[in-house]
């Protein structure tokens, strides 16, 4: 078995933390560098961010959105992927700690480039996770395909009028993009895709519910724009419900607050998070030896540089650094792992770190689906909607796929299921619809084992 | 909400078991026949088990291979879909028990098609299962695709080279059709897609070791074409083992009997088992109720009309049944189905079910593929392999997959992996890559509870 990465270089060392559009970026950046770089992340994919709601609604399969990494920058031979999840930075002995499996890795670094993103964050509730999946990995969008189908076919074989209609009942909660775009794509599967394929039940009468704490709907697009998606869901028969604080979730449905301080409840089986984000958790670790300050959401407070203070080799990018402009979004991440890519470049041939430009953020805009063929934009000052909005969508998209070679299905997947409204990934598997069994028995059991030791400790006590 | 199955419908009431191609094909032949259809299936999807070998290699997707039943009999009104688990058939009541998630169910019928297939047969041994996951669903084919890419990447990361080298070896048990064509699948996946990938290993020095306990490859298909396959698998780097039996499978690897009475140990930490079916439980059931008897497999041995003894309403097909001459293969159970369903069909409209002509096999031939571009098939007395037999192979799946409306986006990914031979669907989950932490934790707990229990049984006695 050859090595070829075992020979020791004295190549300056780039470790990349994270493969999501921040790190994937950095790596790329430094194609012709003369450095090694080692990507290490907890997926072995990078993942098209902003289609997941699609994996999640049965129109396109994962593969299409989630390359493996390895593939992307199979040629880029400065380039090493690795698989696992980081647990730690020792800034001082310049160590990224990982885990994989119970084996631990400690890997060196000259220059390090954080991208760790940001997970689902439940405001300090973090057991309405179990009941209300996040929509930030595969796994979520995965499991959430599962529930939303699996609701459906439970409905089908009830007899009983509430259970129905609680199973029927689908709350999305949070009306950022993503919660648009499910709350739009769960109406189309329920009120076409799955049309007519029930005899029981009619999936065209599912009540999807979109729920926002906020007074509006994609907020950080403007009130025109908020209500042209407002109008347009509304129409699907989406029913929005704004200023709607929740304070409960559990396996049968959801307590809101309304802004006169009455507790209302939602009954309903599947429910969907996307309300806010929290951070990776590397944030704190390098927050307690650094001293860098984290703001509410857990990110970290770079230098205008994106470096951490006192570590000029440290940068942090993407969902995980707070840069004051700079929206948690894929553009964000994109042009923060290019930045500090080509400072490191710049500096290993010779360029003086004391003399960086900062960081500056180019907004080229925003946008956001609501529908097939409906979607609101947002660029500098121009800002509309529908039809024109949606190609202007599809065709940037379809231009940042083209990397990945997946454009080709990926296109005729959307044409087939946007012009003929069906969806070719409906496929559920058995772990899903049986809903983790093995698991529920197995936390019964210990339950059990708790409960008979605190008895035993009553009694000794 | 409207309820148009609710209706109390005196028309005859067929309930069908199984959503394979038994089930599938016996409703479909039911269409415009004057009965209620019921068919209750443990997975929301039809398989077509033939192409599963190409999602647990990456191939294509789950959705391409799995679409959703009741898409399939959208337009068929006489038909309704249900999900569950069928546990017992009634017979005296004419009753079939489901249940789903903690709910039973009671259907009622009065004609019946029990089509529920096989599992695999680990011959007795079923922990095997857990060390060498089967071949039968899309939950083992994603397990698989998990386990298989898994593997690679904690290799990358080892720097261990026994350990390297067990993960670097996969073991195929069994060399029928589904074992030749994952053997050659894993092969060409790591000579070729994953090449050039890693830094550390070398994923073209993959060990495959295609294993089996009798002396010839592909037995069915004849000695000519057994070799055949054999040679051009050997030609791909596919190490053949055979009249090699396996006496144990565990974490790290599997013990191996050979003719001489030796025995050996292959490392192996990612093992395939394709070795055996074994007939649904459901069979048991029955013999128990009728006295009909079982073969080996558990499978029925029906009547010459596929019907159970003392039973002419109920009908057995597919992989469930014993029937001289019909091989367990997707016709076997296609052509099973439409016969039951003929009867059914016929006798409604008055034909005598004393007079029924038997069922009768009609071979349309087997084949099998080896690589791309390169198939054994036996069609008669014809024999033949090579790109004509894979070009013969192709067409035949394409036309039948035909009726799912997926074969563009699969025959389009087809060409892309086979020409270009990159794969779109090399996407693991992360709940895969970090191998159900969660479920040992919790078998250690309930591991832990037996022990204390054990003792406290000990001290009391």
């Amino acid at each position: 078995m050859s090595h070829p990465g075992a020979t020791v270089s004295d190549r300056h060392k780039v470790v990349i933390v994270g493969s999501g559009f921040g790190g994937l970026t950095a790596a790329k950046t430094l194609k012709r560098a003369d450095v090694d770089i080692k990507l290490i992340a907890r997926t072995t994919h990078h993942l098209f961010q902003p289609l997941l709601y699609q994996v999640a609604t049965g129109i396109i399969s994962e593969g299409e959105i989630a390359p493996a990494t390895r593939v992307v920058l199979r040629k880029q031979r400065n380039a090493q992927v690795l698989l696992g999840d980081v647990t730690h930075v020792d800034l001082e002995n310049k160590l990224v700690h990982s885990e994989l499996l119970g084996h631990d890795y400690a890997t060196p670094y000259d220059s390090l480039i954080i991208a760790a993103g940001a997970g689902q964050s439940y405001f300090g509730n973090d057991h309405f996770a179990e009941w209300a999946p996040g929509m930030k990995s595969i796994d979520d969008a995965l499991e959430l395909r599962g529930r939303i189908l699996g609701a459906f076919e439970q409905a089908e074989r009830s007899s009983d009028p509430e259970r129905r209609a609680k199973l029927l009942t689908f709350v999305v909660v949070g009306a950022g993009p993503t919660g648009v775009e499910m709350a739009g794509q769960i109406a189309e599967l329920a009120d076409h895709t799955l049309k007519g394929t029930f005899r029981h039940i009619d999936s065209t009468r599912a009540r999807v519910i979109l729920l926002d704490a906020a007074p509006a709907v994609l907020p950080p697009m403007g009130e025109k724009l908020g209500n042209k998606a407002k109008a347009r869901l509304e129409k699907m028969g989406v029913e929005i419900q704004l200023n709607a604080m929740v304070t409960d979730v559990d396996r049968n449905g959801i307590t809101v607050k309304d802004p006169d301080g009455s507790v209302r409840r939602i009954e309903s089986a599947c429910k969907v998070w996307s309300a806010g984000v929290s951070a990776s958790p590397l944030g704190k670790d390098l927050a307690a030896q650094s001293g860098v300050e984290l703001d509410r959401a857990g990110r970290v407070k770079v230098q205008p540089d994106l470096s951490l203070p006192g570590h000029p080799n440290v940068f942090v990018v993407g969902d995980m650094a707070a840069v004051e402009g700079v929206p948690g979004m894929a553009q964000g991440a994109i042009q923060g792992g290019k930045y500090a890519a080509r400072l490191i470049k710049n500096e290993v041939k010779g360029a003086n770190p004391a003399f960086r430009e900062p960081f500056e953020y180019f907004d080229k805009g925003s946008m956001a689906t609501v529908s097939r063929f409906n979607a609101v934009a947002k660029v500098g000052p121009l800002e509309f909607g529908g039809f024109i909005a949606w190609l202007a969508w599809l065709v940037l998209h379809l231009v940042y796929l083209v990397g990945f070679k997946t454009k080709i299905v990926t296109l005729l997947s959307w044409t087939v299921t946007f012009l003929g409204r069906n969806r070719g990934q409906l496929t559920i598997t058995e772990q899903q619809a049986y809903a983790r069994t093995r698991i529920e028995e197995l936390e019964e059991i210990a339950a059990a084992v708790t409960e008979t030791e605190r008895e035993r400790e009553q009694a000794a006590s």
